[in-house]
């Protein structure tokens, strides 16, 4: 089912790299919903060739940036313009890197370099986006610009290390940029907080397949994937939401309104009975 | 510009009153959308006769309902079924009232008797409105349900009284119901916290256009208006916003997200300039 | 260790009923700092009679009061003046009592009848007290009202049913009432949101332990006990939270700022073992 | 008054520069309340002298670090435990600065090196005490940690630029580690979120006696001033508040929770006054 919510629109997306990325589902719904764009990640990224086959399906060009280069994002916005014809109507911020979760370093003996790396990748890449946007006036009025974000912005989940800081971050900026953005020109900036979702990212980081069972019997409606995430996205890009801005919007199928469900409850339960049953209960495990 | 985003859908609007209501807008735009639906609104409220004119454009029955009256809202559920030839897929609830702010009872001098009716009809409608719904189980697979609040729910304004209290009150019913809409039926229910708004009952409300001058100024995008609200309220019924539910979604051009803006300051300042210069500067007012 | 901290200080204490009573141990702890006080329960509570010891214990008068009887609160506060000698320092409100939970009603079944009694008992007294306190002009400037919260008020936890609602409303009412008591008054007015604790009422509940395992393991401090919140709420009381006022406060061994802990998650972790193990892996239980 | 709260204590307290500083205020209180403690600052601000008479007055020697060396760091927490006796009972971290914000950079117009320079001395710094600490052992069990933040961190003000994402993410480090801390050692970490305050480095800038004006008539109890703040730090270096943990806690007077009060609204409708009487009235300025 399509809508043309997006006829029209040009756009700009950042981060898809392969079918499970929630980029990629963007870039498949925008284009059915009858946007153009052009779509960029890092040489790296592109290496593994996978989105020459998304570029192809939604007839978009790619500009390959590093979003943590100044010069690269001036390259990537203003041939986005010629490349689309005019004026960005929305962008979509999905990028992010931990060195420290990926080297395996904990968060209280995290390699300062590293962090500084995670927050330049994750977090300061969308300010420099916006400042170079907001330079050339290269967003319509009423454009949309959106990162995803992730509940550990507001709550702490072991092993997301500093990655939660980074997003803290990126929502911070998303309204002190955002205050700036709409007064001046119209322009809404939020960030969208997912379920946790399988992408090739998130398949390395360990022990994500319990936190997924987690979440998916803690939320009512259960996980969000990355097709419905992209169905949000669109909706944030579109004419129908103007006037929100500078917010963070969760879009968890109800995890970050839940305290304890009774699914949730009812699997923990089953522990501790066979804890008990067992004689092994204690607290300091 | 429609999209056809309701196209099939069946809902009832509670709570239209006249032309500055926003659900009357909601109304016009599900409309336009391609749903159908019932209007429901009190006896009172029928008698201004305007609302007949929203049935007609609208090609919608009106069922008259006290909202506070579990009966009158079987009849409403299960008459919109009988009327729209099948089961509910969204609900608007924009229904408030209090009668210590009619009768200018501060709210360190509030009637209980009031206040028990301020709940009554400003929040506990809501359960009964669901608590309804699912006995009947009159509402699709996910399906959507929507409430309006405001921002006094989290923060406090002079005058806006009782009120505060009923909105936080509405809210909890969203996430508490919410879970359990969601878990058993798939359905979600939201509230959307919107910018103060110069409806009929608004117009009421002494000093708002002062405080309207000053949310105006201290939001980016300005407030939203009823329009506005719809196209919103008509996103969260649609397909699109499957997995957002528990949630109070601010629609207030980023007010909720402003400390202090420099338009505002500028206004607030000129009033300082002036008293220090008039020898009237005092925080005894 | 004592600390002299409400030395010459006039209290009165809502709510204790046993030895595991919060209100009980907040009353234990502000002999222990200086305070004098009364007590008041009402006339049920009392019939268990415990409250005597406690009384004499900390040189305490007792006052029954029904807390939703304007006419009772008026006779508690004139009364404790007249007992203590001068205006009121400080105010606990530690009651709650839900008969839809006691009955066994579902959040989608509630008695409406029950539900108002919920939020007449459990959050509107609490406004009546401050109502009561403010006409009778009872509290001295810089004095201190704290009302005991919970988790549920912004996160929905299964079987805790109507009273999310009401510790909603309650700390709504706070922030309110706060307002306008520091305002004209210079009177601070907090909740405190306490981990689940093993009360009488609390035993009550049916499931309550394992919720207190599991927020046990997410909490990196544990879950708080009640000597501790009596801690809080002295610090509370104080002059030195002079300019807290209108918050809810966390007191729950980080629960509230956790998504996920380690210590849960292998609790967890090995229930999804055994499903594997048994073959008994679904989602719809 | 004095109560022995933080007898037989050992703290570290960075950031004092002179009389007016918050730290200043806290090494004074803690010193009344029977702490002994160490204190540090740049060598640039210890060329300016005033914490010597500080140093003199609380018994408590200097050390000079800059708090974005880890090295500085670790002689500073290794030292003191040398000096002090022991291991540290409590930290307060009070440190902020911002190249864009002294420089005159707007927030669309951030110069990236002083952006990375902002978040290392304002929230990374943070990181690397705790890492520090954690690393040599240094805090005694149930030890607390604190950091000073503003509502910056949750809601936009203009011209507080950079420093708001920098207070996010030292809130968001709060969390992270204290989680981290407090599952293993029992060590609190929490973030007090103070009333705008005229220090030094607040004095200079613009506009901040508007604001100030502004925030005094909003909150109800009027703004905190850096010696109440001191009391707060106080009370959560001290025993009574042991379980509460990785939280903002606002001192502030209320102005949090508000979303527009009487007396600011009044000076605010001065201005709408004067504007109209003079046909100067309008929303884009």
């Amino acid at each position: 089912m399509t809508y043309n919510l997006l006829k029209g629109k040009r756009g700009i997306i950042f981060g898809a790299l392969d079918h499970d990325s929630i980029a990629w589902k963007v870039a498949e719904k925008a284009h059915e919903e009858g946007a153009i764009f052009t779509l960029s990640n890092t040489p790296l990224a592109l290496r593994f060739g996978e989105i020459n086959e998304l570029a192809e399906k939604t007839g978009a060009q790619i500009i390959m940036a590093d979003a943590t280069s100044v010069s690269d994002l001036e390259k990537v916005i203003s041939q986005s313009m010629e490349i689309l014809g005019g004026k960005i109507d929305f962008i979509l911020h999905s990028i992010g890197m931990s060195m420290n979760v990926r080297k395996g370093k904990k968060y209280d003996e995290l390699d300062y370099g590293f962090y500084h790396k995670t927050l330049d990748v994750s977090a300061i890449s969308f300010h420099k986006m916006l400042q170079v946007a907001r330079k050339l006036d290269a967003i319509t009025e009423w454009g949309s610009v959106v990162a995803l974000s992730y509940v550990a912005a507001q709550r702490t989940l072991f092993r997301y290390n500093d990655m939660a800081d980074a997003k803290a971050m990126l929502e911070s900026i998303a309204r002190s940029f955002g205050y700036i953005y709409g007064r001046d020109k119209k322009i809404r900036v939020n960030t969208i907080s997912q379920s946790p979702t399988l992408t090739t990212a998130g398949k390395g980081v360990k022990g994500i397949d319990s936190l997924i069972d987690f979440t998916e019997r803690m939320s009512p409606l259960g996980n969000a994937n990355a097709e419905e995430c992209a169905n949000y996205c669109v909706v944030m890009f579109s004419d129908l939401t103007k006037k929100v801005t500078m917010q963070n919007l969760y879009h968890d199928g109800g995890f970050s309104s839940m305290g304890m469900s009774l699914k949730a409850m009812k699997m923990y339960n089953k522990s501790i009975d066979q804890a008990i049953e067992n004689g092994d209960f204690e607290f300091d495990d």
